[in-house]
């Protein structure tokens, strides 16, 4: 059908539909929404013997390719991971429509009301690696906020994230919203990337990228239109003197090894010197005893013979793993100039009883999120009370960290008036 | 003092003196960046003499450049602009500070207390055409709302703005904050525009343009960093069958002919074939009597012969100028459409006494700023009630419509906490 496209052709094609289909949804009715969210979970289940077909068919081929099994692991589905993704979709249709809320309202002196509402933002690119519930996520978290998504998943999930877009497309028809509205790059070329990037002539408004380092690197280096995404999660627990050890214990263990493999996962704890004495040894010990590898400045590898010797790299490190670095600092001055340098302006936290200490780091600390007294785990859409989410952000503009549905719109001012003219 | 320097360490020198800045003014209170904005604002009243005779250095080198007097009179200062720039900077220690508002403030039940918090976006490049005026407004708005600000003036007021530039730097001085809050690069060179678009070795978080259709164009097409700006003003007023005559007439007119080289001006008008028979005549002849040029298709055209033919470039014309374009369309629908082709995203009108077509028509035209019954010429910050403005913006992304105080800031979550461990 498109064998005589170009892949720009193709793509602009693509870019153009969108377009037109994010005029619909920006007027659909939260019914009309709901309902084809609600038909996508219910076609999910009844797929279930396609999708996983078609998932066995990219599995054999990453069998072949001899790929790591963290690899083949995320890409696997079975009953219950297609069942969490129909889930997924009616918690999405669950949430409040952010379409069409009024933000805030005032009215001039010269009679004129102004209205700031939500709209959706328009035509979202979604650039993800070989994890196909991504595409049932994006895709129902691009529809409930009005937008049209176009997404390129990664090639080694082709098929089943074919066997998924054509659940979600069936949805959208049942209840008579345009297929379009949810749109899958039909090829694996990687120049189809190359021109979401560039925007597809103009009729993108957004890239959310979903994998990797390397994945997000590069589209935050090559794109020419908005990106919502964290390169990475370099997120910080610091123990004041004034922390209640029992609480920094339990706190520094869950921000770390709650899962490990996760952008808010604590890579760097650092303990004021002022209460090392008292801190350090229990710290280390119960990152130690729970399976963690702790990289320690001099102080604490003196302080715990199993602890590692931290290089310069360690700092600017996530490991994702159960790998952790640790050193003192003088006090939270030193702790939030540590951060400053280090960190990624994703998640940060302090462990203190010092109310006026937590407050100047909750003040000064340049990130996405700051915490006091909490782990850093609780960096996701759904602690938040967002609902689902589509990634975390730490750019400043517009979305700083959880995207959830609020996240994936802007808004416009609506004035009205009885004729005003200015003077 | 800079003769070592190469352009690209001179600008990435003026971005980390930035950066530091930034951290000093995110944390100042209002008090002291208040104190900031009068101190400058007498200063530039003392100062008149001086920034006088800089100004007539420049003025003398546009001379014998053989400048357009429109060009000119924007960089002419006398007593009363200058009185103008010191109210301007009083006006805006007089705005409410919107650093350290709580947007949103939820606790979920867990425990765990959420606050969504304003803060300063950081650094924020501005580059204007030779307007000195710009300095001290744009200077003054990125110090209220906790931004340094790295400003590029034209080349051709470069001595002006150096001498108002003193004056900004001296206040920050009386107040006790760093003069780098407020820096100007201290050379008209090509390149450093180029290096700042670059995003200055990642210390520059925001550019903002001021000035004209070409400039604008530049940046966001080689900005690698986010940019609030807009390109042109299409703004369309339709006229609805339903609308009352006397109060079209007035909207009309003013939204042309209040200021013509505004952005917020109107540049076509659409007529409901509906109403055409009594309404074309009237409007045309509004326009024409104040001395408008109008240029519109058939219908126009036979309606009164002093209209020009429009050609299909009028449709996509920023004139900015005593010139407007005028056709008829088949009711709202038509009208939506062709404001969705040709128009700029910007400020749109709609005319009518019927309230469900004027919802319609807000709710669809996907403008930064869409109004029923009221003139194109209130988008302006200050009509908003924003304030002063740095300018419209017509991104989708963060700030959309008049840029204000509120508008250059980002936010943060802080979460309090005692002690939770996610699950």
């Amino acid at each position: 059908m498109t064998g005589m496209m170009t892949n720009r052709e193709l793509m602009l094609t693509l870019g153009r539909a969108g377009r037109e289909a994010a005029k619909v949804l920006a007027l659909a009715p939260t019914r009309q929404k709901n309902d084809a969210l609600m038909a996508m979970a219910a076609k999910i289940r009844r797929s279930a013997g396609d999708i996983l077909s078609e998932n066995a068919r990219d599995l054999e081929n990453a069998k072949a390719k001899d790929m790591k099994a963290s690899f083949v692991d995320r890409l696997t589905l079975n009953e219950a991971r297609l069942e969490a993704m129909a889930k997924g979709l009616e918690e999405i249709a669950a949430l409040p429509d952010p379409v069409g809320q009024v933000m805030a309202q005032w009215t001039r002196p010269n009679g004129l009301a102004f209205s700031r509402v939500r709209v959706p933002i328009g035509v979202i690119g979604i650039i993800f690696e070989s994890r196909p519930n991504v595409t049932a996520d994006a895709g129902g978290l691009c529809l409930k906020s009005g937008n049209a998504a176009i997404l390129r998943g990664g090639s080694d999930s082709f098929h089943s994230s074919g066997a998924i877009i054509a659940c979600l497309q069936r949805g959208l028809d049942t209840a008579g919203l345009p297929r379009t509205a949810i749109q899958m790059v039909p090829n694996a070329d990687r120049d189809c990337v190359g021109l979401m990037l560039e925007g597809l002539g103009g009729t993108l408004d957004l890239i959310v990228p979903r994998g990797g380092k390397s994945l997000v690197a590069r589209v935050q280096a090559d794109a020419r239109i908005p990106v919502f995404s964290h390169l990475e999660g370099i997120c910080h627990v610091y123990v004041d003197k004034a922390a209640d050890l029992e609480m920094a214990k339990r706190v520094v263990l869950n921000a770390k090894m709650r899962r490990t493999g996760v952008c808010g996962s604590a890579e760097t704890v650092l303990i004021d010197r002022a209460a090392a004495e008292k801190n350090l040894k229990p710290i280390i010990a119960t990152l130690i005893d729970a399976g963690c590898e702790v990289r320690g400045d001099k102080a604490a590898q003196e302080a715990d013979p199993r602890v590692k010797p931290a290089t310069q790299e360690d700092w600017s490190t996530e490991y994702l793993d159960a790998i952790i670095s640790m050193k003192l600092v003088d006090g939270v001055d030193e702790a939030m100039a540590h951060i400053a340098h280090h960190g990624s302006q994703h998640t940060d936290s302090i462990i203190t009883e010092d109310a006026s200490t937590a407050e100047r780091f909750l003040a000064q600390v340049d990130s996405a999120i700051v915490l006091h007294n909490a782990s850093t785990q609780f960096a996701d859409g759904g602690e938040f009370g967002f609902g689902a989410e589509i990634g975390i952000a730490t750019g400043k503009l517009h979305a700083r960290g959880p995207v959830g549905v609020e996240q994936l719109t802007t808004f416009k001012y609506q004035v009205r008036g009885s004729g005003q003219t200015r003077p």
